[in-house]
């Protein structure tokens, strides 16, 4: 017969509350109450039914996750470890794809109709301070990025600026002194761009080299083709760089495959740093520098805030959480 | 005010019942019909409480896709396509990931606990036809790909014996006779390897090569990494292959990897085809010359067959369907 709550309660040698607080992932109970309770579910083979306990709390057991598109590998992966650790607290995950539209954004902020959904993670790309100054839906939902910077919501975002600073100093500190960077976005929103490009412009000043506006090159999105045609108007230049800093890895890829199919060597006649860390960029030829942000330890971070949220800290101001990120030096500035 | 079924109804001139089938999608609608429908639509701005219907027909709207894995470009290129798919039929989509793990994989066969789905589409790596059999659940699914090979389901599958074959008869063709293949899998499962196996082998059998089973190298998964190894272990031969025909883009891609860290010409040394069209094969240098399964088309006609299931059609024979495919030659077998 299947274990119950009580048995494991009986055999820990703690209330059923306790047992509940445990299963259910809630922080205040003691690390050593919990080893007690997670022995005790061990040694019963205890499975709770979470379809039950979900019904039972008012929770559907389901949270929407919302990017702009699966087809960007970083935007992939981040899934990937989403769904993975909302896996772990028994959380089923609804994929929304907003293409970086503020109208799909601002929908889905409101929650997915007809669907009962206990909380949302929102990778926003168009949305603004003023959009969620109006919402009206109390659903308990977590920002990833960049896009929003007031304190409108809980946030998950890495430190661009400073991350941003550190690749272009990486590129100072090799010797580069005409330095490019592809990725400017002059829309309203893309908070994203303007972050990057504020620490490549402090990773200059500090170098005491002069901000050249011809350097940075504006795109539509931040795909391969942008970045490979970003690159060709660097190099029809007067006089093209001998670095080239990359807001995401995908524009970094493009600008490398442009490079590469001019004959140029990488980094001999360039140097190319990206921002993602995806998994391409490990086995691209050269092998791409870029600052890799934790993409698991965002996503943990981001499901942890929101069962939080949804297990009754409604009211508690919205934290903003910076996950950690490093600089991983590759082949396309080192040398192979 | 916001316009009714039933406005639509009386605007186009037929009866609330053809709306109703032509906003489900359903197939039995005459092209006339289904036109002026949409007319109405359009003009009265009507826009279908989907929520509301769903319920009505007794369904939840949300449908389950479990995939081994969004890091994979390849399942995180084809889950955007069925997101979007599902999207215009308005379906909501949870992404489970199985890892290709059987006890997964059986699982999702049964739904997913606690939570009412309409239907389910999977795309198995290790599910056995005798897994199938026993299942109790008469939840409507769809299978993707080649693992399952009989009438278990209905079936979304490209060809890929025929598909392969015609990858191996390109190298063939440049004048290729040491051909190896990266990709073979020695586990019960695995009927991808082996059918791309058979496709290599044929291809071999009509150009009067000998098979060469020290070319055929198998691997653990089709990762990028498995593919770098398996390269490896090529050119540790005493006599290394002049093509190599991966059962991947990934396993490409990582093959490509190797052979331009050890300083050798892709085409010139070595021909490389992959199989995917993952976008990254094409902005490597060299591109990857890859088979491409419509991935869109995959996308659409698993949603569809799902929708013909849950709107009544629940006991058709198992229906089985090749979506299409092309050789897209690049680079990596043709030259810069």
């Amino acid at each position: 017969m299947a274990s119950s709550l009580k048995d494991v309660a009986r055999y820990a040698g703690v209330s059923i509350k306790t047992v509940s607080n445990v299963v259910n992932g809630y922080v205040h109970v003691s690390a050593v109450t919990r080893a007690k309770v997670q022995q005790a579910i061990a040694a019963l083979n205890y499975r709770p039914n979470t379809a039950a306990r979900h019904l039972r709390q008012g929770r559907s057991g389901v949270i929407a996750l919302a990017l702009p598109e699966l087809r960007a590998p970083y935007f992939a992966e981040l899934a990937g470890f989403v769904v993975e650790a909302a896996d772990e607290r028994s959380l089923k995950v609804l994929i929304e794809q907003t293409d970086g539209a503020r109208d799909r954004e601002l929908e889905i902020t409101e929650g997915v109709p007809g669907h009962l959904i206990d909380g949302l993670i929102l990778s926003p790309l168009a949305l603004t301070e003023d959009d969620l100054e109006q919402r009206t839906d109390r659903l308990p939902m977590i920002l990833l990025g960049e896009q929003i910077t007031d304190g409108a919501a809980d946030r998950v975002v890495v430190d661009n600026v400073a991350a941003a600073e550190e690749a272009v100093a990486h590129l100072v500190s090799l010797g580069r002194r005409r330095i490019a960077a592809i990725g400017a976005q002059d829309a309203a929103p893309g908070a994203t761009a303007r972050l990057r490009l504020r620490g490549y412009r402090q990773a200059l000043r500090r170098a005491g080299i002069a901000y050249d506006p011809s350097l940075v090159i504006p795109v539509e999105q931040f795909h391969r083709h942008d970045g490979a045609l970003a690159m060709q108007g660097l190099l029809d230049l007067a006089q093209p760089p001998d670095a080239v800093f990359c807001f995401n890895d995908l524009l970094g890829l493009g600008a490398l495959r442009t490079l590469l199919s001019h004959g140029l060597s990488v980094p001999g006649d360039v140097a190319v740093v990206g921002f993602d860390d995806i998994e391409e960029s490990q086995y691209s030829t050269p092998t791409l520098t870029t600052v890799a942000p934790d993409k698991e330890e965002i996503a943990r971070t981001a499901i942890d805030l929101l069962i939080k949220r949804f297990s009754g800290d409604h009211d508690a101001l919205p934290r903003s959480v910076n996950p950690t990120y490093r600089l991983i030096c590759r082949e396309s500035t080192l040398g192979g």
